[in-house]
């Protein structure tokens, strides 16, 4: 165990805490077989996944006014499907794909993990995703939070500051006695100068044969854990 | 069932899922015994109670900055402990007392009905109450929320529409979609004009023997129910 702990814990959670590559092209394959659709969905998916930090980045730099990721998917969804060359698809069928990021499934370790952490720690998503859909994707994968930061409530990005003060701030507490979790190094520098305490755990199959980063901790955080339920046991929950 | 059904219910918290009244003299008054300080704990709690919708209509009516409900609770608790004559209470003491707002215990029905109807729904609060004590209730009391609406998260007390209306808009929902439940008519009257779904159950026991309203509804909410479990079947759920 570290030798202070925090109050509350915030868990990145795209790739974090869900296997966003993984639900996504296995829900679109299906759609695409029951709907006799023709696309290589998996490169679909990976292409969404590459617009999305370009996206944020044109709201956070001021270039565009302040876009849920809701809809920040939708337009990358609408150019890829263009650029795809994929036939067939009318409206609610755009809106129903777009909706597949609040349909996310957990990591196996995931709900075990925070089900145990949540005994002793506040525990919450500090996600990109807006409050929608990260309601719904705890919905959906039975993540057992006590509370929901999306980026709306900040009107901010991550990694911008705003966030991870923001949650300090609703929360009443010092950052010091929030732990940002994520699979992410960046995320967690971030964090940690912004003065919260920081847990890495690795998914090093996020992004399937793409994966080229955070297979190892890249500082020393105040923990390093194998996933959730390590980093609960070494947590004491 | 209501011909339409809502996609997410919020409910008020103080007295219609949590019993301030009582769940604080019983706080109050052990403290006082083992602290061996004696006072009308009782009328201490009304008091502060009473204090309570003047200290947000100064808010409400900007002859004060946005201040949080913790802070409003800590500033009437300084006068009445001051107007009460009680001695002995060191910054500390008065800190754990204002932090009793945190520590507030459920109606029997709370915890089973909010459990059925997180099966079907989405369902958190709206109170006035900021985020960190809501949290700290959930957390206290059991309450199984799926997200938490503070007032902090829109700088706007109820009965102000910016409460109703953001509940909507962070969820991605038509007013009309969401359910407002509430043992307050006013709460509700308020709810409605904003465009959001209605119900109503009653808490006959909020103010012990000070209660003078709110016994029975006062307009064609779209559901009226005994308690929190028989609005669950009510809602099929």
């Amino acid at each position: 165990m570290p030798a202070k702990q925090p109050v509350a814990i915030v868990f990145d959670t795209f790739g974090t805490v869900v296997d966003w590559r993984g639900s996504l092209i296995a829900e679109l394959t299906a759609f695409g077989h029951k709907r006799d659709i023709e696309a290589d969905w998996a490169a679909l998916v990976d292409a969404w996944r590459r617009a999305y930090h370009p996206s944020m980045d044109r709201v956070r730099k001021g270039e565009q006014k302040w876009t849920i990721l809701d809809d920040l998917h939708r337009s990358s969804l609408d150019r890829l499907v263009r650029e795809f060359g994929i036939e067939g698809l009318n409206e609610d069928d755009l809106r129903h794909i777009n909706l597949g990021w609040h349909r996310l499934n957990p990591w196996p370790d995931s709900v075990p993990g925070l089900t145990r952490l949540k005994r002793r720690y506040i525990i919450g998503p500090l996600s990109n995703g807006n409050v929608a859909l990260l309601t719904k994707m705890g919905k959906h994968a039975g993540l057992p939070w006590d509370v929901i930061f999306g980026s709306d409530l900040f009107g901010h990005y991550k990694p911008d500051p705003e966030t991870y003060l923001g949650v300090a701030r609703l929360l009443g507490l010092e950052p010091s006695q929030v732990m940002m979790a994520a699979a992410h190094n960046s995320d967690l520098g971030h964090a940690r100068r912004a003065g919260l305490m920081t847990a890495f755990f690795p998914r090093p199959n996020e992004y399937g044969p793409h994966q080229i980063r955070d297979f190892t901790a890249e500082q020393d955080w105040d923990v390093v854990a194998a996933d959730i339920e390590d980093l609960a046991g070494k947590l004491g929950a």
